[in-house]
């Protein structure tokens, strides 16, 4: 038995690859458009380890989608927490939950998927402006 | 970067664990009580790929969890998805996509989290009771 994927439905597909991929690291695997469907499906994945992966499923026909409790994050380990939150920032996200401790951080997806960051190893000596900075909303 | 897991939160610890891992078929890597915060999280996995979890997070204080549609699914794939299914249905799960492809299945947790079954490698030859078997609900 085998982990595959998370799926997520995704409203902007252009704006959830620039989150996923540009500003968080992970990499596009494949893309599939299906016409009769109307929806496309694009396969992620973190580098290195691209056999758990994200599935986004983005309907062509518009529909906003909203959170539950039942589902609550998608966790990733990263090799400089620091480094990817600051990627992160300047793509404009907001670090609900910034890594004070050099360990742990949240973050969301433009459809208020959770994600949550965890440094790989020994967390990292505290840094500004991280260690200063207060939490913004949940995660 | 690394994937490590989807959090769920359950609003029935031992029944999840019926589901996870009795009837799905995923193993309890660790469990851990947090009486100050009054939760408990569990670690599951799939047997033979034990660094793609699944966090269980049960909160002691009653919560019924409710999905939201911008989270879509947990996939696995399985070596025989008809024994797979046959031993969810006998816990109860209700088969609410049955494999009368021998290729695909959905099935919900407890919490309505939905899950997809998929075949290891080329579909199974068509078989009763499943391949006449309506879908139920959504999934």
């Amino acid at each position: 038995m085998k982990y595959l994927h998370t799926m997520v439905r995704v409203t902007d597909l252009d704006a959830s690859l620039r989150f996923y991929c540009q500003a968080l690291g992970l990499t596009e695997l494949s893309r599939k458009d299906y016409p009769q469907g109307r929806y496309t499906l694009v396969f992620l994945a973190a580098p290195g380890d691209e056999t758990a992966q994200v599935e986004l499923t983005h309907n062509w026909d518009p529909e906003t989608y909203t959170g539950g409790r039942n589902f609550g994050h998608l966790a990733y380990a990263v090799e400089d927490i620091y480094a990817v939150c600051e990627r992160l920032r300047q793509h404009g996200v907001t670090i609900n939950r910034p890594p004070r401790d050099g360990r742990m951080a949240f973050v969301r997806s433009p459809d208020q998927i959770s994600i949550e960051l965890l440094q790989r190893g020994a967390a990292l000596p505290p840094a500004e402006p991280w260690a200063s900075m207060p939490n913004t909303g949940s995660w």
